[in-house]
């Protein structure tokens, strides 16, 4: 091969909304070229593409072929974009959101393609933040306790909702037919390599943190049958060998050489979940290397060759992230979305006419503002709990508060506090982590939220630690480029392609150590606030959604024409 | 005299910004004509109208020809407006904003209007919400509490900034010479009655909610002394003979007259205080009748013949609002101005909009989305705190809290919360006299918010009880001109003046009982947490201001261009 014609492996990232396909060269890991491509149907809360009822509250579903036209539509446009040949590409990978999983028959067709089934909403795949589940998710752990099973601590004592064995369990439940014709029970990140190789593989990523997948075994089938008697071989479903990360699933069949472009035989690399790959693409794959990807909400994502259940983690999976390493796994329920919260409904019209005249966003003249005062000088204190709290205590129904307002309290100083908070949950974790015996040494951020260096710089004082930064735009799909890398063979392991192609800016961030010392009595309150509120102190916030939940059942019995006001749980990364 | 010309008093209110005339016929109280002056100078906070520097922060001082403009302005006007000749008024009396105090020569000349003084700040009258004196009323407060005086728990155990004695006392510390000159410390609502008789009278209302005038005495000489030893003698430059209320100060002068247009002779009622005036205008002198008069921040005012130290309140005053019971005040330090502080800082651009575009105001708006959802609903709990809290914890320090925000509370919700929040705090100050053993038996609402019947009902279902409301749009000027007829020998008394010239709608509003019932669980709540951050269980708000003070301090320091972020006091009623 030539220098004009570099080895190139091709990374494909099915987010929620859309698909992206990422073109990186082998050698070094730049970005050759990239396409996207929106699904057709988004994100199905409503009623299903061919109409139908509408769908109850909190269910989300999604449509295989909108992922299929990634293959068929991103890949040749990333390709051309990047101007390179399909016999430079050596490999192909893909991350997926997770635990977005879907029933199918043997040969991975969706049931939902089945036209017997088109009308049946729980033959659709289900997108990770389908939240019908909570009542099997209850149970699940209710259960688990009774019968002391270890694995649950490994989830900070919880099992989501969202997850595998709550979902196919709301199947079982309320459409038997569908279940009983669900041959398979697969996450999208496994079925979206079928369609690639034509053969089922399975990823230790979303089996361990998705699956319940611990010590080598699946629950069994004494406590599946304490969930539902028709449950008790719910397993064999799913079980099947675990692919290690970063090697081959196999290799490209010829109906996906055509839909994509690519050569037959272009090896691909088994599944994996966008959060946890991007820890290859920022570089964090050591242990004690924390990466936080921050957007709408925030994963913490960690490998570490310590085992420890720290409390209110979302999962430690062994192999979870790479080979040979403890993967922990944690998480911010809200984060940018608060943010966005704050713009919704705390920025006054002056602002919003301020912002269009400069031609900035609302969330830049914001931050502006808020930048423009000393640590404490708001006087307010948040707790970042709009959409609960995940790590570290694992409530959901806890919400957000915010004290010390005066007449000459901002829109700027409430959405400061508001970043502030968040940062001191981030702290939170962190020292979770430290106190449980996993040291974290480093610590490195992702996602959308690194567009604001306020925030960042913010959350660099109240940690008082270098921030690292991952420098690519596209961080899944690179992440899933390295992981390609690896299975066609160009690198022995995901941690050498990471050191090759991964992209890291580290100390972007370095603490101010005069704000990094007024912060910390300020995050001692905060501290004392999380747990007044948060661990029984006061009870007062689920006594006030209980109450809000009875209006809104009140109000559902008094009236045909209702919006429910009911938040949904948060999404659990 | 004939039916075409009635007898008619006029009543002249003196307001922080303006005052107003009114003319009211005698023998059933209706309206006949009101004129209004704004006040040139308004507010001093900045500079002396000289010029000179700027002044300090928390000071708010007042102009003294502005007061004679309204006599010269607002008092003809409302007698042309009115169509009522100088013969028919039988009666004149005033009430002005308290404490705003002054200092003058033994003839009544303000010491700023003499030439040697113009430039001395000091030397002006201080208006009410003049802050500046608080280290001034917390040594009163220590002197008075080591010394043990029993006058203290009739004002709640705190002697606000805004008094008689710590705002001379500021003067005598900060401006000797200004002290040593002035012969007389006055109220402006005994000062204007001076202008109008040309002599000197006192009323028992200042003197006893506002120069600590108790069981016939004002505080001795060896506590002045304790407070400053050429402070000792400070009590002769406020002692006088008080006149009771409803009574004769004099009769109009032939300088007032002149400046009027009204005849000399005419009678002229003692001076009294805005808001206790207003008892009479709503008929709500009777023992356990309530009256708040509901504003930017919110006054109690009460009759019993009960007398006790109810925890928290203002003060009690013998005589102090009609001769021959005990006056009780209570207050909110701050009621409308946190609705306009929700409107300045939680209404986005689309609200501002659409009230707009339908030519409501933005209150109009958000009262209308708030009062479409049923009780506990939007699922917060605020404490009405922004402005400190006056009754019944009596603690400038505290701050403004919300829980139970989610990404779905719209602005809409925490109006609603913030409503909630201060007829909780309303409702505790009620039950603060009841368990006090101050029997509360009617309740009655006075002041601007009257306008938004959503709030009305609010606070009546979250009390409880019905509630009338004052049923004139001026009702200090009304209850002047009610005591004016008393003065005048029309009625009895000021009890028998109301109750024919008095304006009352009763029950103009009831509790629904399901929505009264509905609030009880959430008072409860708003109690907790009353208690917890108000009463020691957390003390996070007292050390957010401090770091805040803290900040701003350094800020000061590091620059030359600071704006403070300092909280002013709250006013006090």
């Amino acid at each position: 091969m030539t220098t004009d014609m570099p080895a190139v492996t091709v990374g494909i990232d099915f987010g929620t909304l859309s698909g992206r396909a990422l073109v990186v060269a082998v050698d070094d890991g730049r970005e050759l070229g990239s396409a996207v491509h929106e699904y057709a149907h988004g994100v199905v809360d409503r009623a299903l593409p061919g109409g139908g009822p509408e769908l109850p509250a909190d269910w989300a579903l999604q449509i295989p072929q909108d992922w299929r036209d990634v293959l068929r539509l991103a890949v040749p446009g990333a390709l051309a974009a990047s101007g390179v040949r399909p016999e430079q590409v050596i490999g192909v990978a893909t991350d997926f959101t997770a635990c977005t999983v879907l029933p199918t028959t043997w040969d991975g067709t969706p049931l939902c393609e089945l036209p017997r089934f088109a009308e049946r909403p729980h033959a659709y795949p289900k997108l990770w933040r389908h939240h019908a589940a909570q009542p099997e998710a209850d149970l699940i752990v209710r259960r688990a306790e009774e019968a002391g099973l270890p694995w649950l601590a490994r989830y900070g004592g919880r099992i989501s909702s969202e997850w595998q064995y709550a979902k196919a369990l709301q199947v079982l439940r309320e459409d038997p037919g569908v279940y009983a014709a669900s041959d398979r029970w697969i996450e999208a990140a496994d079925w979206i390599v079928w369609q690639l190789t034509g053969e089922e593989t399975r990823n230790p990523c979303t089996a361990g943190y998705k699956g319940i997948y611990q010590d080598g075994a699946y629950p069994d089938a004494e406590f599946l049958a304490s969930l539902h008697p028709d449950f008790a071989d719910f397993t064999a479903r799913i079980d099947h060998p675990l692919t290690p990360l970063g090697s081959p699933a196999g290799r490209l069949g010829a109906a996906a050489a055509a839909l994509t472009g690519l050569r037959e035989g272009t090896v691909v690399a088994v599944g994996n979940v966008d959060a946890h790959v991007t820890g290859a693409a920022a570089q964090a794959l050591d242990p004690g290397h924390m990466l936080a990807i921050m957007g709408t909400s925030t994963c913490h994502i960690m490998n570490s060759d310590v085992m420890a259940e720290v409390p209110g983690m979302c999962g430690v999976v062994r192999d979870g992230i790479v080979p040979g390493l403890w993967g922990y796994e944690a998480g911010q329920s809200g984060v940018g979305d608060i943010f966005a919260w704050a713009v919704r409904t705390t920025a006054p019209y002056e602002y919003a006419v301020e912002a269009r005249g400069r031609g900035i966003s609302v969330h830049e003249l914001l931050s502006e503002k808020a930048a423009a005062q000393p640590v404490g000088g708001h006087g307010l204190l948040a707790l970042d709990w709009h959409s609960g709290n995940r790590s570290v205590l694992v409530d959901h129904h806890l919400s957000g508060l915010i004290v010390g307002l005066t007449l000459d309290t901002r829109p700027e100083d409430v959405y400061r506090a508001l970043i502030e908070a968040t940062a001191y949950g981030t702290r939170t974790i962190v020292e979770a982590f430290e106190q449980a015996g996993v040291p974290v040494t480093d610590f490195t951020a992702a996602g959308g939220l690194l567009k604001n260096s306020f925030l960042m710089q913010t959350y660099c004082d109240i940690l008082n630690r270098p921030v690292h930064v991952l420098a690519a735009e596209q961080g899944p799909a690179l992440g899933a480029a390295i992981h390609a890398a690896v299975a066609a063979g160009a690198y022995p392991d995901i941690r050498a392609a990471s050191a090759a192609m991964g992209r890291l800016e580290r100390h972007a961030y370095t603490p101010d150590r005069a704000r990094a010392a007024a912060y910390d009595p300020i995050y001692a309150e905060y501290r004392a606030l999380h747990d007044h509120f948060g661990r029984g102190g006061s009870d007062v916030m689920h006594r006030l959604r209980a109450l809000r939940a009875d209006t809104s059942a009140d109000s559902r019995a008094d009236s045909s024409a209702v919006t429910s006001t009911t938040t949904p749980p948060a999404p659990n990364c």
